[in-house]
């Protein structure tokens, strides 16, 4: 007897889904994670639905307390009666990926709750797809019917400004000790931040941090935020990393606090739920909300092209007879990969077009 | 009076470049890392010639030493009368950028000797296009003469299995104190590793972390690669996340060296540059190198198509007039990205054909 199609598969766990269940969640999150086949047939069954969800970003270096934070903001937010999801993205530095497991079980406490829903993303190894994996589970957990989801990243080479993307608020958590401040005016994390928070603030160094942080962003506002926003949209000739995302432009009335907290201690989480609660205020109130989310929505849409365009150049590739050859005289010098590009290229556009999935 | 055209500038850069002038060069790299208009004319015009360079990478976490160890391996090779270019490649975190940038500053010694070419890339914001750009500029420096390319990268992330597609042999050097041996079996290192350098070796934990290292060698070796190699090729929906180039097999015959050195002290640099060389000669010998060299060129063809669907979906997307549309349905819910995409793709597949640079 055959077993249901993928079709009818995807109906079930939509329905499923459709009526709270746990399971369907979790697995519609998996089916998303692993591309696999037939993920955008789901996904445009679930996710036809106004955007609700408050999408708080949460990111910083390793080790400056992002995870106790994200704990402390879901616990309060559960006091208050509010369902939250969580998901903890981790770029799995080969160097770093231990200490990220530790943060991961001290929230174990939140994960017998049952108005939290808590998924850790180990994303070595889907770098570039990273971006749009965390936006669609975000989705997922938004149409679910979650209304807060905290997005924790960890700041490792552009990650953290790529991640800003799913979320709607942006806190960049720094710590006293490490020298970041200066770092993250380098860095382009101003541009991403909507609140600055120093975390272990009882530490040496925290009330100068925040001065340090404050001044930047005093002369940051007195540029026109140029000179920060250097490495955005400088290369028009890639559009793709020069994504109008992370620079994106802050409603004129809003002021980027810089907050201290002390995680470990408990103090200032309320404060910082307030800024975080305060700043989507801001963004409903202001139209800048249905800015970023078209913004979202545009650069969504591009990499989702772009895959499907990548998919059907690796198809080609995978099939055609001739490219061991041409393969051989590249290696040997006897063509550039430009002029076999050139020749292959018709007719990857003029293939059959099916749609491919995912 | 109009200025020389594209296609004569690029002759001319071309002609300086054959006869071995400098500025050509640093003016031919400039073009690859800005990806200028003209670039793959210019890149057709030089890299028509078989690969002639031993070609190196030395990858490791920061404050691993490969700066003072690349310097040392360079000053032997100026010894020993070989000319040597040395790119290093900083995907600059917001948070490791400084120290970097000292390491740099101490390669200054080597700066004056004409036998030496330095090239230091920042590619903070080019994450995604930073492996075709090291593998273009190697083939330049490789197409100019130089025998001996040096490619030195700091490992966040994934970045250093990315880079491994620029090298033949590459070196992963490691320190004793940061645990880094077990770190390296789990993230993959040891499928990109065809030596081990374990250096700062005067510290306490060195020999621990030889034998560590070799006993996970030893371990891969009796599991025929297996369980190191997961991460490669398990997703099937997306090849080109799952490159077979960091995952490349290695000839059977050669084994891999855990060297042990102290660039600090001067020590073991002889033994580092030797075991490099005898891979050099290995890959050569066995008839691996040429594998390789087909493995990187059909990766690189890869990348150069998609590149170019790329650009051709952003110029669709660009100038769409009903695009503001479609986004804000999106944005809405009254639309899913993937529903957009399949409506789009065909219009962008049957667009005007004409060639794009770069």
């Amino acid at each position: 007897m055959p077993g249901p199609t993928r079709a009818e598969r995807n109906r079930r766990l939509a329905d499923d889904f459709r009526i709270g269940k746990r399971p369907a969640l979790a697995r519609a999150i998996s089916m998303v994670e692993g591309r696999r086949p037939g993920v955008a047939d789901l996904l445009q069954k679930l996710l036809l639905a106004r955007p609700q969800a408050r999408r708080f970003g949460i990111t910083g270096p390793p080790g400056a307390g992002k995870s106790s934070l994200v704990a402390g903001v879901a616990t309060l937010l559960r006091a208050r009666g509010e369902k939250v999801a969580i998901v903890a993205v981790d770029p799995t530095s080969p160097y770093s990926g231990g200490a990220l497991l530790g943060d991961r079980i001290r929230m174990n406490d939140l994960a017998t709750d049952p108005g939290i829903f808590i998924r850790s993303m180990a994303t070595r190894g889907s770098l570039g797809g990273l971006a749009a994996t965390t936006r669609e589970v975000v989705d997922l957990l938004d149409a679910f019917g979650f209304p807060n989801v905290l997005v924790e990243t960890v700041g490792v080479g552009q990650t953290e400004l790529e991640i800003a993307s799913a979320a709607d608020s942006v806190a960049v958590v720094l710590v006293p000790e490490s020298g970041d401040g200066i770092q993250a005016m380098k860095a382009g994390l101003m541009e991403i931040a909507d609140l600055f928070v120093v975390n272990k603030a009882d530490r040496i160094g925290a009330d100068r941090m925040v001065r340090e942080i404050q001044q930047a962003l005093a002369l940051r506002a007195g540029h026109g935020m140029q000179g920060v926003s250097g490495h955005h949209g400088v290369d028009l000739s890639r559009p793709d990393e020069a994504d109008e995302e992370p620079g994106r432009a802050h409603a004129p009335a809003w002021e980027i606090p810089v907050l201290k907290t002390s995680a470990g201690r408990g103090e200032g989480i309320e404060e910082f739920l307030d800024a975080l609660l305060a700043h989507n205020r801001h963004l409903t109130e202001s139209g800048a909300l249905e800015d970023r989310r078209e913004r979202r929505a545009r650069s969504r849409l591009r990499d989702v092209v772009v895959g499907r365009l990548r998919g059907r150049a690796e198809r080609f590739l995978a099939s055609h007879p001739d490219l061991p050859v041409r393969i051989a005289d590249i290696a040997a010098g006897r063509a550039t990969t430009y002029g076999v590009a050139d020749e292959l290229i018709p007719a990857i556009l003029k293939g059959t077009e099916k749609s491919d999935q995912g």
